[in-house]
């Protein structure tokens, strides 16, 4: 009984908390100052010490505003590749054509990225991790890998189903190879410098739908 | 004077060393055993420790066959990364035309992923950290991707100028975008599973030069 009305409680605290502008603001400069942190020097490489002395709070007050360090991945990184992936499945249940869904979709990728930069950018440096074998920190995020493969699988097949596909490429393994190409860019891509992300997914598309070869002349 | 000899003495060491069939066949013994360490947990997360107890030797007695970590890394990645690239320069300074060169230097990658895995993919798993930022450990790595990024852009530039491909596309975008989509598959794809790197890298290739539509009847 105890319990159950410690949990009423917690939530009521919970929700007092959301409420107040004070709580919601020095939140918000948290997850700014982790965003910067996580960027310059890893997520795994920060420690919830580093992140409070940004904000000037000591370990215990800060605690008040974040659940663990998990939970700053998730906001930052994990609510953007949810979003992102949201919109990829949104273009593939629509009615367009499979080739303008795939074209649509590297598109997007390149341009959500730019646009929420460096948030995806520090979901793809962990996700790599995670693949070289470092363990899960965020259920989420594998699971939200999970969809971008589905999605890009079943547009492959739908257009391999519908004849404007080759129908010689493997499904999932070519799948892989755009969405690494895509992935890769974190490496190289800053927004801001020489390309935009708009023109880069469009440059990506291009390759991807037609390869790198003159259009023949009509 | 004394020091000129010293060197000279090391050097008949160095040689003396190398020319007895035991210290070769220990020193492949190590090589074989940081191989397979490296690729299992990191090149960075292991010791020398973990080398030396894999193959039964004291720190000391280690350090007569290894010179230091990055001398294995060397050894081990860095000189299957060098042969690579010297292939495809070779590829490069051919006499085929640039979609003929670009075709094979797609396919001659994949298909040396596998053949030295998994050399290369310690090689690319760390040349990503040092990317993000991680520092340099070996001086060779960042000028072996020099060289790889140079012989890409290489290419397609030629094959602008020679009117095949498509002029629209920003050539050292494009570059990383397809050495990106080949280096991604280290999280992906392992030899012996279901598609050979040589099937992969046709269809890598098919993608890169002509897209993922299906070809029009002519």
């Amino acid at each position: 009984m105890a319990r159950s009305e410690s949990a009423i409680a917690k939530r009521r605290k919970a929700t007092l908390k959301l409420s107040r502008p004070d709580y919601v603001e020095k939140r918000a400069q948290i997850l700014s100052a982790a965003t910067r942190i996580f960027a310059e020097q890893g997520y795994r490489e920060t420690s919830i010490s580093d992140i409070a002395r940004e904000v000037d709070l000591d370990r215990a007050t800060f605690y008040y505003y974040v659940g663990s360090k998990t939970d700053l991945f998730d906001a930052i990184a994990v609510d953007a590749a949810e979003e992102n992936v949201t919109e990829v499945e949104r273009i593939c249940s629509s009615d367009d054509p499979a080739d303008k869904k795939l074209a649509s979709l590297v598109e997007q990728l390149m341009s959500s990225y730019e646009r929420n930069y460096p948030r995806l950018f520090i979901f793809i440096r962990e996700y790599e991790r995670q693949l070289e074998g470092g363990g899960s920190h965020s259920k989420r995020l594998k699971e939200i890998q999970k969809r971008y493969d589905t999605a890009l699988s079943g547009i492959i097949r739908e257009g391999q189903e519908a004849g404007l596909f080759n129908k010689d490429l493997p499904v999932r393994e070519i799948g892989f190879s755009i969405i690494g190409m895509i992935n890769w860019s974190h490496l190289w891509f800053k927004p801001g410098r020489s390309i935009s992300g708009s023109d880069m997914g469009k440059a990506m598309s291009t390759l991807v739908m037609d390869g790198i070869r003159a259009k023949r002349k009509r």
